[in-house]
């Protein structure tokens, strides 16, 4: 795994004046674009509690949700963003698709853009296959990462991120921490980047060594084998999903003993700040890395990240295929 | 089986103004109410034959398709119900999802219920399943039963009323005969509700003693195990699918033997009124249940049933979500 | 293989006034109503490069995707074109539906035509299924064919129809060859019938002996079993999909030695006048049928093709369904 993979060019994500055209990784995009991710899903949030939940800013124009990995959740969550920007959405399993023909991926991709798509929505599992395909199309096809093998989810982090912001505030005051098996995850990825890019305070990563990669120290995070210490006052903990259908037996010894150790319970969130809050990218595994009680408990923001993850990715879409932001460029 | 549960508290299904909430079943429902879902369904029975098929009733609303069993007819009918009014619409199946990632049903739903979905259609091999996913959600979200085990299917029960309505008119005066596997039947129980609080004149169900249900007699109905006495006189006959492959083979001799005593054919259905008319639910087991000749003749009302149900669930599904009904709430 | 099945009634896909009501193939189809959608074809063109790609024709209309053949493209494009003509689309997989409960197709398609469809697409493995479907359904409902089995494929036909017309104009003039894998081919079958009644100058058949049909003669085409001599002084080569999936080891010794007797290489090409455009169904066997150089090189219109096909799908739905054609009619 490289969890800190070589610097990409920023301007294969960013047009000549630094507006997103696609939006694969959290790396490499600066600061005042994110702040602006957030300011637009902020500006549609209010969207998901009116009776009438779209806006015709994407009307006429095609997203193509394009699934080489099955993710019923996050496809359903652009789906609805795309639905609600007023976009027609076609949903292509590609595992079922022409590839069993004999067709080459180039040529499945020039044959979507053909159908004069504006979006790909991709998620892989091979790490590197959206930039791939951004390097393929033409200029007026985005490409919105939804997930690459363990490289990257940057919908993902920057939903987080909104779910922080819009509860915590400022990042400089922040600490916050990262637990559970860092080594497999492309969400742990993108969250480092997007808190360091925005300017946390402090971010740890807290996990076993056996789920920690092994450049752990490029990543300018603070490392902690020990739970209890790692939660010490922080203001946000965001707990990681247990890969288990990734993992082979010999990085861990049981999921009781994970519990054990690295479950996050109302006994070990008592260390973090009392008023922390709690996230998870779900879907949860209850009982391995938390505890019911937290999951569903008053810290816990669980539920309304599912419900800024259709603001981002509206935010991302409209941007990306729009120009359209919070400022207005077009 | 429990073809008669104990009552459910009706403010399950209505809000305190004893309007619609939930439509997870017949039983507890109020005439008035079912009176109310009859007058809107006709109201919308008109759209279907204009050349715009789409009023914008559930303009921006999202309605979700969650089925945890197939149903390409049933998840196609309310698709397009959905679609008429204009809503968006997300179709999942459950079987294939994150449930693999070990993911809690309970989960799933909050998950589905932050994404902002206006309303469940739910479709569930298991019975009472519709009641439990409409206790779990916060009020907003309104939970439409598509089938639950061997229990309700209450929208097809109500189209299967708007049919005879619009052919028949009064209830009060008809004789009703619903024939078949009663045991196996959620539509059969659903039916029975509808025409007992509808004041259908006489409700009879005719079947084999091993298809009937030990409780049968708490029905409320007259029961006939000799066709052509079951069928004496009556005004509708309410054929159901022979559900062979909920069957172990004790309960039936064989297919040929249920035909000979129980099909409806040209020569059992002249036991019925002479202007009698003939409905199924679908998908039909010719030369089982029923001969083709009275399927496609003259009596038959089967593919009117069809289109119906479109306007039965148009119906349902603006009610629920929305308060419109053909009086004007809002 | 019938390559010439006797000639069907014309009135099968034209009404009474001579517009479309079913497509179902090319031939029995006069040359006015292929012109006509062309015409309409070329006015939906533009509408791709827009931002906003949708038309209200069949706003309110509910289009169904009736595929008994697994294939993401067509469906895909089909899909595409009734959304950008603002229809519904209802995708129904056949093969999993409610055929796997015993019921019969002709059930299935009055179902189907209850829920008050406009048109269906059907795709479908057996010769004849289109036919077969728009003998079946009441006149109000459209049948489009998008391919059954080797039988016609006109969707396709239509499309390299346009993207011959948009770059070398009067057909007259032309001298076309087709090449590869005539015999299991449906759209080798229909583009003859396109380009016999557009009045293409010549039309040129080439291929082993063991892939063309025996009665090639009756095609009234020029037949050619060495490629060189076939493409001689042509202005189009239309390259087929090898259907490895279709043959058995026999008709064909390897695909090598295919690609270096029949395949279309730069070295090929050369015979062809020098602005001669290649085009090619897709999926393309790159290096089997046809070399990457030609496929991506400046006299290829396979791009082109596929968006094409969708102005053409959005021409035959619109004059199917709403009688709408270049000229107006109503």
């Amino acid at each position: 795994m490289q969890i800190c993979p070589p610097a990409l060019p920023g301007d294969v994500q960013l047009d000549e004046q630094g507006r997103l055209r696609h939006f694969l990784d959290i790396q490499g995009l600066p600061r005042a674009l994110l702040t602006d991710i957030l300011d637009t899903a902020d500006s549609f949030r209010g969207i998901g509690d009116a009776q009438v939940k779209k806006v015709p800013l994407l009307r006429g124009r095609t997203v193509v949700n394009l699934f080489f990995e099955n993710s019923t959740r996050t496809r359903a969550t652009f789906e609805l963003a795309a639905k609600r920007l007023s976009a027609d959405v076609l949903n292509l399993d590609i595992g079922t698709s022409s590839s069993s023909k004999g067709e080459t991926l180039r040529d499945t991709l020039f044959n979507l853009e053909a159908m004069q798509a504006d979006a790909f929505v991709v998620r892989h599992s091979d790490s590197g296959a959206a930039h791939f395909i951004a390097s393929q199309v033409t200029p007026h096809v985005a490409i919105i990462n939804a997930g690459d093998g363990r490289h990257a989810h940057p919908t993902q982090a920057m939903l987080d991120m909104l779910t922080i912001r819009r509860h915590k505030g400022e990042f400089s005051n922040l600490k916050v921490a990262i637990v559970g098996d860092i080594l497999h995850s492309r969400v742990a990825r993108s969250q480092v980047h997007a808190l360091k890019t925005l300017g946390a305070g402090e971010v740890r990563l807290v996990a076993p060594l056996t789920l920690l990669p092994s450049q752990v120290d490029a990543m300018g995070c603070r490392v902690f084998t020990n739970l209890r210490q790692g939660l010490k006052d922080v203001d946000v903990v965001i707990m990681l999903r247990l890969q288990k259908e990734r993992m082979d037996g010999a990085l861990l010894p049981s999921e009781g003993e994970f519990y054990r150790y690295y479950g996050l319970t109302r006994e070990t969130l008592a260390y973090a700040r009392p008023d922390a809050v709690v996230m998870h990218p779900g879907p949860m595994n209850r009982g391995v890395e938390i505890e019911s009680a937290v999951a569903d408990g008053p810290q816990s923001l669980i539920m309304d990240q599912v419900t800024n993850g259709i603001a981002v990715r509206m935010a991302v879409l409209s941007m990306a295929v729009s120009g359209q932001t919070q400022k207005g460029a077009a």
